[in-house]
């Protein structure tokens, strides 16, 4: 297994390793505790009441399920009627690299345009006068929800404005306001980001606090402000194979992440990572992309000066510019490590 | 958190605890190297090749899945045709317990009587026969695979020479085998079990390898003999939700069970631990059914006698007998101590 | 084409003919008028009003479907929530003979016991105890509908009293009541029937008026007494590929049949060849099974006496009693004339 | 049902009238024949037989559905494996008018940009080759099938030469073709089309013949050249709720429309009608979009001009053009009289 710990930069993703050290120390010093299963245990009680009391929304039902194309699915299958669709960016994760996870769940993926990942209160409102003025509609597919992401693909952060004017329209039409957050905690961290987890509470129907690219060694926290808005949901992710047996172990996990403001601790510290390199890129002349805050850098790189860095650090392949430049996405982690950074800006 | 960990003896259930002290080692050791997503890492692949070695089966694909109705509902979709459905015993898991994951999924469960949790290569004949007897049988779903157990939910194995006619069967019609081995560890750890990991690869299609209950803090390996059978099953479990982004937690844990035959250990702890219980149950005058020789106990309680011993020690709940007794179920497992065994044991 | 009319005497099904001949001169009288689409015309809502009045349900839904496999999909699929399941006889049609469309949909058939084709209330209210008393029994699929046919697949009735229970106990439970009427005109043509359409309406939540088998080229009526009991039905009909972009051709057809009580004189017609038909049996000797009333009867044959039958007269195979025996199923129709009915009786 | 038979002109659509004449008496002729049931019976076989021979494709299996969204519905759904989806125009029937039909039965609709309904080999091949190359197409849906309309929504036509073009993409990349004809009849009676029946069975996969629009009561014919190309897809037409009781009834309309010609020859009805209209149309000054040389016209009036023709014609609303002007649809078929069209012209 040597090959695997390697030597080299390592920046093409934000979930190569296991979970952040405190949240291991947990698992270890519980292991041995009996509890009940599936979430009903005692760890799984405390994280949530921890997440209700961070999201002000102290009714709250909280799920926690295994991935982010899990999550996804199960609340926008659980959540949408048979004959209803969700809106979302047309590059969102679930239009484009979920496998169709959403239409094998039986619902269309309805797009709108999005710029830098994000969508826009227009063009929502657009589509769903578009389908309420077709004379058509009830031979279409009802609009029943909005996905965005928090942050996005991109990397890139709804305002609290934006939100705001997106959940005001959803609320205006009965539309649900779904926000995934895989990656939640490099958001929260921003200083640029004037959102909270409470503001989401406040303006989401559901959204989802990620933990496998957030310090955990997997699991996601499924917030639900409102409680019983989908009676029988526990026996839906069952349907989906999503109920976990020794739900305690990412009750644990939670558990921890909501202990002493560990969440936002470890998002503070890929943020600092990805500032400083993007500094480093500022000053070295490179160009990014999507103008992301957040712990994703998006580098165009000339071929031939990706080919020479490539030896050194490992990043992650974005799109082909052109002929001759590549776009690779640079991903810092709470476990980016300032020796990492300083390595990284030195082949650079 | 301090009343989770009951001074009390609690037998009601095999996945009461986290993993193996030797799989959280290793967890722990591993934790922040970075390796490739999705089960692309060297961890898996590593279980990967000691799962096909000990079941003989050197083309085996090996998939990592979380929990056992994820896995039993992803093979048993991703391998049907829509017009076929799933033979399995009136008992069992998939019949009755699994929240309908497998209608979820489109397709019927086709019952088959069951005596202690098992059912018969001639009862599977049977309604095989009755299938393509009836005229109207395009009308019909048709048996596309047998759903078995090893061991049961009521403890019970199938012997060598019942899995060779069931095998044998299968194969004559053309009809899947599938063994849920939730609980692997316990049959394969027994002494009177006659079916190792090599006879399953060389008569199912396909059958999982328990952790959940069996050493793991989550996942389950499936393994099917032969390469390929399922083309593109990669992408299916993505669109089930199924695929883990970090795949090496997974991987870590199987590669961990499966060096040094721990595997086989940790279910001999819970055989040995089982086997005591019995040994005094026995001795004590108290009636089991089903006549299991794995960790699960069924025994019959006279109320009174059920309420006494219920101060002292948690079990499971398995069904009414009559007005004046219950059936209850004592679960071992890997984690059950001598001290435990023999506190229970004063008890009773 | 000659060979299809066969001068033989044929028998083995109601469904051998076109439409009553009342029903194909409206279809031609209307075939040129120029209306709307997907049942919105005025065909469509003069037959809704009529059997309105007829079910005294003045606010019901009536939708026409084509068949009877797809109205028991769309209805039990649009109604039920993904978590719940149809309770049905183990005979049921939606058990065996519809190719598990039901399971297709995503959800299972919980099958309890059955004497003739019918359910008791008993055994119904022996299911719903036996899930709501399950310490488990969320991780088991909740009964959401009962699924009753009128009359059954063996050709027997409900009873008023009978339909009465088992309603006041789904009512009780909050659980649904459909009655397929596939056949439903042979039921209401009974001298022994005492259930109305009228009571069918009070009684249950939804149920759907038979076309096919009684007197139209195809089309069911699914009469849903409660107004906007599933919202947007219309839409998941489409989505089930069950609208009907000429609609009009189902609503002329149900408009006929409820014009001067045709529905009724119809299945009176069939009722009374098959009484003939009964007691000539009885006079001969023959053992006839479940004592049905309606059009159906299913008659124990020696298989050498069948042979001979058979040369001069078509009849259904419906089970094999024994070496020597055969139940064969005679089914009279709208269509069946006296003189078919004396030829009959003339061969056995 | 007086006010059904308007006085005045409607064009508004092609499925406003009942059957063709001659079906009408072909059906009234059948109508007490005894035939099997399931599409089973002669009728349909001869059915089965003209089309093969009307295709030059003797191996073909033939089926006969109920309707355009679900004859697309079963054989996109019945094809294509649970991972792949289906390629289509952004304007295409299936991705905008089936109320999500496709998605679901668990395919997701993979959109390519059209022009005038129509989409082009090389954007078919863009978006394969972008799925191929992209490094993450595993976590992506597969494209399994391209799904055509002949003709299209906006009443243009394929050429063989652009059909010859698909196909070849289609079959070198292993992907099906797939074309809906739900106005086939208006297609194959152009002067401008050079696609035949045999054309089409040569170079796609599956293909349907409509009949609801052009003919019959209801029913269109999906050819599948390839015999047993999906294995049981009688047993999935029933699944589905699609497989017709009396299938004979479908059986005897379309045995009709391939006898004589027929087929054909109300095809050109509605050509010659349109013709007249669209020569009409052009003398007066108006526009007309797309270049459809088929029985669809799609005219841009001035709102004033539309409000006082509206008075004596119904058209179909198609959009809003900008504030003062709309483009309407007027279908002509099989149905259409000179006198009507006559009127038409003299109102406009």
């Amino acid at each position: 297994m040597k090959n695997t710990e390697k030597s080299t930069i390592n920046l093409s993703s934000d979930y190569l390793q296991g979970a952040h050290p405190d949240v291991m120390k947990r698992l270890a010093e519980t292991n041995l505790l009996k509890t009940a299963g599936y979430t009903l245990d005692e760890f799984s009680q405390s994280a949530r009441e921890k997440i209700r009391k961070e999201c002000n929304a102290p009714e709250a039902d909280v799920f926690f399920l295994t991935g982010g194309t899990q999550t996804n699915a199960v609340f926008i299958g659980a959540y949408l009627k048979p004959y209803q669709g969700v809106i979302a960016a047309d590059s969102a994760h679930i239009s484009l690299h979920e496998a169709g996870a959403i239409e094998f769940g039986g619902h269309k993926v309805l797009t709108v345009p999005s710029e830098n990942g994000k969508i826009k209160a227009e063009d929502i409102r657009d589509y769903i006068d578009g389908y309420y003025s077709d004379k058509n509609h009830e031979h279409m597919v009802m609009p029943g929800m909005v996905y965005i992401s928090q942050p996005t693909e991109c990397g890139t952060l709804y305002s609290l404005d934006e939100l705001e004017k997106i959940s005001e329209l959803c609320r205006k039409n009965n539309i649900a306001l779904y926000a995934d957050g895989a990656r939640l905690a490099y958001a929260l961290a921003c200083d640029k980001n004037d959102v909270s987890l409470a503001d989401l509470a406040r303006l989401c129907d559901a959204f989802y606090i990620g933990g496998t690219k957030c310090g955990t060694l997997f699991g996601e926290a499924l917030v639900i402000p409102v409680h019983n808005l989908i009676p029988h949901l526990f026996t839906m992710t069952k349907q989906y194979g999503a109920l976990l047996a020794k739900g305690r172990i990412a009750g644990v996990q939670f558990d921890t992440l909501f202990t002493d403001g560990l969440y936002y601790r470890l998002g503070r510290t890929a943020i600092d990572a990805a500032d400083k390199i993007r500094a480093a890129l500022k000053e070295k002349g490179y160009k990014t992309l999507y103008d992301s805050p957040t712990n994703q850098i998006f580098v165009l790189f000339e071929n031939s000066r990706l080919e020479e860095i490539s030896r050194n650090a490992e990043l992650g392949f974005w799109e082909k510019a052109d002929q001759d430049h590549t776009v690779m996405r640079l991903a810092a982690s709470w476990a980016t490590t300032e020796e990492e950074v300083k390595d990284f800006i030195s082949v650079i």
